[in-house]
């Protein structure tokens, strides 16, 4: 055992007394009552920064929450590593769900609980104790850092990509490393190599000028409820694929090597059937689930509403409808080329008799990076060294816009490594991270550093 | 002028103050804190026909609000005549709507406003009238008349059924006569001969076990508010008709007579169409706009739900999506018969991965009496000689559950002969009867009467 891994096996009840004084802290961002807590949280990683040996650690403000900077340069020749965490979190409520209180963490089990425990703050202190180590260990890290902790993570990242264009050129670096993902199982770990990107969209459709009785004008009008259903219908055809003209054209195809590779996921696909509590299965023929979570865009109603939802009978014809119809994206999908060949289809399909408006709500860009990238092999590597198992390469369904931003801002290889479990009750009661996921990632991190440092 | 004409000339104003007393009591008959209003105005309603000369007047105790029963029979030979009309109003708020108060009845520019004034107090006083000016001009009437006033008209009717069957021996008669719908315009009589009925369903689409997050699982499993959407686009073809097999197998064909004398109606399509702010007329293609909304059966969404409906975008894929969807019906139509058709066809249309069901909230048969049957050529005659204009001949696109019931238990020709005005807000603050309509419903009745002696 080397004297790196030896130091990080001493330091581990340490390492979670410190995280533990982080998780005290109440950083909501959404809650404008908690921004003297979030300044104060950002207050504390920049100290924590600094003891363990940045050079500089600085809370810079934005318009929102600060973002808390800090840099250690002093491995010239070396590469450059940009780290991303979040220090803000979720808010704790329904609060009578918690077992112990979400702003004092305690230890059971070799789990730890509290708001925050894997979103993201230990996430973040997974990179604090790795520097820690090879700086107690060797007196300097094995390549440049420089660090990003935001506190807007949970709340829409508002004022990232100004911080990140303002600092453009003192940001610059050769890797981005985001520890904000998940493994596929305790000791299984994960590199993500790939994520959707999003199309969020609102269709609102008008029938009449105000509800109607649906005996008296029922059969003469267009009922906008019916016309909704009829465009959302016409969305997808039986094989489960999107109809919008189009909608395929950027679609970078899966090629047999990657299809090949996602095969040997070891992707639990009973137990997330069974997760889902879903009937059956069902999506675009011709992909496995795998793949359709993953790989494949997709397009799904996330709400849709009109007319009368009490009980029993009401005869109203209802004026207007509405559906939130959301497509999740891969490469090289772009929303802002989407929206407007959606919003044409949408409105060619409408029966008469209705005017349709179409919004964009929300979108955000593809992510998807060479599996094979040198700078992914040093993270397979540091992984490989962590853990028992070597790490599964895979794809995210979800959509992290943190990343299309960094891309977008600094068109970098991007190293998704994170240490997240199924059961960690993200964004709900009870959120912990497991001892050995913390440990491990701990482990992996400072690895990742040592890998880097080959990369190039 | 003859005598009865003069009487009713005179008493107009009394006519007027007679009806504003039984518009003072608040008989809201879905609010148990009216309960004793309702019992009050059924004994007001007692008294009253006492007193303008009916031989008997009874308030009969049912499980909800007693009915007031009436009847004179002193015409032997003549034909018998069930009147029918409800005591009971709807509820008055919002009270800050009306611009005098609901139970304080009020004359403005030769309209009396007030809850109830129309729907039906004002309509079941003609029938008071109309008794009391035979009797004072000629000491009896022309016809035996039965009145069944019931107290519980907005709120279901409950109990008529049973007290109808009760009574079934005592209640038989040779025409039903229904003051309870509406001319087609102040000068304008009608005549309906026909409502529609309707079958109200809930369907409800299951997908999931719980909400799921659209990133992780969109794609793999079937979403059930877009398997809903396939549902009801499924239920109507391109050219407006409903796809449910066997759906028109009774639908009596319009004669092309009967479809020549609906185009004599004096129906203002282009107010109508105006009136329901509607973009363009749409419906079953070969139909003209009258006849879809009175002659054709239609389907309609009137309540759409599932998934998230605020602000902005939450990118949930929800548990389950639901739908109210009723069909209105047309002669020879019968909902028991298209409820398991319906129910059959829905979960067949289903896309896979879901569960689907459906449920019969609320449904009424059709009604279609024949509009050349010798009682209705009675009712035309009698509104002939009350008004300027010979009556419209029409069909009505709404239900009156209560005609279903009189037909089914005593199948009997029926009039409906109703004296409301589009503009009356019935069901709406500031509900009101023209002096006009009143005083000349008034008169029709009293001529009906007359009319009807003739019919046998």
């Amino acid at each position: 055992m080397d004297a790196l891994t030896r130091y990080l096996e001493q330091q581990q009840d340490r390492f979670v007394t410190d995280l533990m004084g982080a998780l005290r802290i109440p950083s909501v961002s959404t809650d404008p009552a908690r921004k003297d807590d979030c300044r104060r949280c950002a207050e504390h990683f920049a100290g924590e920064l600094k003891r363990v040996g940045m050079t500089r650690a600085e809370v810079v403000p934005t318009n929102g929450h600060p973002v808390v900077y800090a840099e250690w340069l002093g491995a010239p020749g070396k590469p450059t590593v940009l780290l991303y965490g979040h220090y803000d979190v979720q808010p704790p409520e329904p609060l009578e769900l918690w077992k112990t209180p979400p702003f004092e963490p305690e230890l059971r089990d070799g789990k730890l609980f509290a708001r925050g425990a894997v979103d993201d703050k230990g996430q973040v202190y997974m990179h604090v104790n790795a520097i820690d180590a090879h700086m107690q260990v060797n007196g300097k890290l094995p390549v440049n850092v420089k660090l990003v902790i935001e506190g807007e993570e949970e709340c829409g990242s508002d004022n990232l990509e100004g911080f990140l264009n303002d600092r453009r050129n003192e940001l610059g670096a050769d890797v981005i490393v985001v520890s904000d993902t998940a493994m596929l199982g305790p000791d299984q770990p994960a590199l993500t190599y790939s994520l959707r990107g999003i199309l969020y969209t609102q269709i609102d459709v008008q029938g009449p000028g105000h509800d109607l009785h649906s005996g008296h004008f029922g059969g003469a009008v267009q009922n906008p409820a019916n016309a909704l259903a009829a465009i959302i219908a016409a969305l997808k055809d039986g094989d489960g694929r999107i109809t919008v003209p189009g909608f395929y054209e950027h679609v970078r195809p899966l090629s047999p090597a990657e299809r090949e590779s996602l095969k040997s996921v070891p992707f639990d696909e009973r137990g997330f059937m069974a997760e889902s509590g879903a009937p059956a299965a069902a999506g675009e023929r011709g992909y496995t689930t795998l793949e359709r979570i993953s790989a494949r865009p997709t397009l799904d109603v996330n709400g849709i509403w009109g007319g009368y939802q009490g009980a029993g009978a009401k005869t109203v014809l209802p004026a207007k409808a509405h559906a939130k119809v959301s497509m999740r994206l891969v490469a090289d999908q772009d929303p802002a080329d989407l929206f407007p060949k959606f919003e044409a289809y949408v409105k060619r399909v409408a029966p008469p008799g209705v005017t349709v408006e179409v919004h964009d709500l929300h979108s955000c860009r593809p992510f998807l990076s060479d599996p094979a990238h040198p700078m992914l092999e040093s993270a397979r590597r540091a992984l490989a060294r962590a853990w028992p198992k070597p790490p599964a390469m895979i794809r995210e369904g979800g959509s992290i816009p943190v990343m299309a931003t960094f891309q977008q801002v600094f068109n970098l290889p991007s190293i998704m490594m994170g240490f997240g479990l199924d059961d960690d009750n993200v964004h709900a009661p009870n959120e912990k991270i497991s001892l050995s996921s913390y440990h491990g990632g701990t482990r992996s991190v400072a690895y990742l550093y040592e890998e880097l440092a080959q990369a190039k």
